[in-house]
């Protein structure tokens, strides 16, 4: 690829607030029926008839959450939406409008809004969302994201964190551990390229993890699945922090205890290869390791034979009474008790 | 007052994430019908049953709309709050719960976190809203308030920008100018306290403009008053960033021209003295100076008679056809272009 060493700059202050939010937001198309009015007055205003509003709400900050040398702002943009459609899903809900809010310093010509907005738009598209509001300011040093997520669901199709059972099933879609080390390797490149900037370094047999870190994918499939199979979880979180500190929430707030089997967590082959490669236990990472996001639920025995078998589904575990506590069953067949590990973005250096 | 001068600092990173969220949040009631489930699972639920829902989100950035050197943290959660609710009442709509994300640096103790959610919780119960969800993280930098308010109306009764007619009457709530000015008198007094910190400044004076600036209160009475005078605007706008920028919201969105008449616009007295003592031109503060939160909003000539000697509702002017443009008729009678020179983030140093 033939890089543009002058690609266009054009300062933010050329446009003022108003014009920059008309030109970032002027291609949003509004697609939900839901959506009475979108970007343009004090507030949007939403017509949900009888169903239940769901809303969820994420901050994202530069530094912290993200590192613009090797995250490209379309990426970001996509993520963004992403980690907040995640928690709409995790209700079993579907999500139908966000607000956007961005802070940016004067660093950022347009055209690298343009990128991120470019990103968001790609999102709504592809998941059928409207961006009916938010906000943008100046910010004295990074890029901040905020990001409320709006969703709609059935009154009694909705599930909460505190609805898990005793011998209730413990379930996770699709694989887990990917996007912590698709971070481990990208963090090493940037390493190696602070070393030699020439480096060209050749990142396709990392290519998944790195897609799981800068462009995963929220499981609107597992939640429509799910209504499908006709299968109601009896709780549900999604994976953001990592395994062992969602499954924490659940047992908590279900007042239940849980045993989840080692050799039954799911990890895709570049995960293994990576941790044996990073010389890391891949076990760790798939229980520690966060921004997965996957769904992880509880359903209920009777419905086992509705998943059964079915790819995008795995069964890890069972939920147990509360005063059994919260277990990881080794492949040695030893017993260790689960805490949180999650990554904790308060325990960021700052 | 006798200064506490070893308040008691306890670090976040004692805390870690979940517990400091648990630890602010834990105070938070549910009043509103509407809240289904607050703070605690992957997304908040509400229901609506059959009426619209409004939102809207700000983002607030140290360094850009607050300054920590003068503004108290229980007032700026307030303040935080007022700004989110008054886009509500803007639309006619009645706020019912909020969403409040905050990044952090680890500057700031437990303690300071707790004044900011004391003002946050003042709010909620003096506008009787319910917090039900939100995000908590570290910040490399300032201190970052993200809000999203969300609220509800009957269909019938929202008020967009875009409902003005020619010869409606514009009407403004309350008076206008004060927190500008109590911003510049409070900007004074930090260049004084730089050079000398012992000085004890008497603000008694600005006490009403400082107010205004400090802790500013959304008009959810208006939207009370209003309904009890049983006046559906036409259109409706919450003065943020000036009465002149507002009125090209109005008139552009809803293809109308305006005369207003300066001698029509409400001042406080301590705006106006003030305005003398700094040497500023009172209607150049009342068309530009933002922040007063006040609703700006056009009504049919016939429910003049409904509004008419109220003392929070003052006529400013009125609508005409749009080639009639936009003008500010002085007290001179000479007729002045509006422009907006409203207060722009994006033009703030940075």
């Amino acid at each position: 690829m033939i890089e543009d060493k002058n690609p266009k700059r054009t300062p933010l202050s050329e446009l003022g607030e108003f014009k920059l939010i008309e030109h970032l937001t002027a291609h949003f198309e509004i697609n939900q029926k839901s959506t009475v009015k979108g970007i343009g007055d004090d507030a949007a205003v939403l017509n949900f008839e009888k169903k239940n509003v769901v809303i969820s709400t994420d901050l994202l900050m530069e530094g912290v959450h993200f590192d613009l040398s090797y995250v490209p702002l379309k990426h970001l943009g996509y993520k963004a939406i992403m980690v907040n459609l995640s928690d709409i899903y995790a209700m079993n809900a579907i999500a139908t409008q966000v607000t956007v809010s961005i802070a940016v310093s004067n660093r950022f010509p347009l055209e690298a809004l343009e990128e991120l907005y470019a990103g968001i738009t790609t999102a709504a598209k592809l998941y059928n969302i409207d961006v009916v509001g938010g906000d943008t300011t100046s910010s004295t040093s990074g890029l901040v994201i905020s990001i409320t997520a709006i969703g709609k669901v059935e009154k009694d199709n909705k599930v909460l964190r505190s609805g898990a059972k005793p011998n209730d099933l413990l379930v996770v879609s699709g694989d887990i551990g990917g996007a912590y080390m698709g971070l481990q390797v990208l963090e090493r490149e940037k390493e190696v390229f602070k070393v030699n900037p020439n480096n060209q370094p050749d990142l396709s047999m990392y290519s998944y993890i790195i897609e799981r870190q800068l462009k995963p994918e929220a499981r609107k499939d597992i939640v429509e699945l799910l209504n499908q199979l006709e299968v109601k979880p009896t709780s549900m979180i999604d994976i953001s922090d990592g395994l062992s500190s969602e499954i924490i929430h659940l047992c908590k707030q279900s007042k239940v205890g849980v045993d989840i089997y080692e050799n039954k967590i799911p990890l895709d082959p570049q995960v293994i290869s990576t941790c044996e490669e990073f010389n890391i236990d891949s076990t760790t990472i798939a229980l520690n390791g966060g921004e997965d996001y996957e769904l992880l639920m509880t359903i209920s025995q009777e419905d086992f034979p509705k998943i059964k078998g079915n790819p995008n589904l795995t069964v890890i575990g069972y939920m147990t009474e509360e005063d059994r506590g919260m277990h990881l069953v080794t492949r040695a067949e030893e017993k260790i008790p689960i805490i949180a590990k999650g990554w904790n973005a308060l325990n960021n250096p700052s």
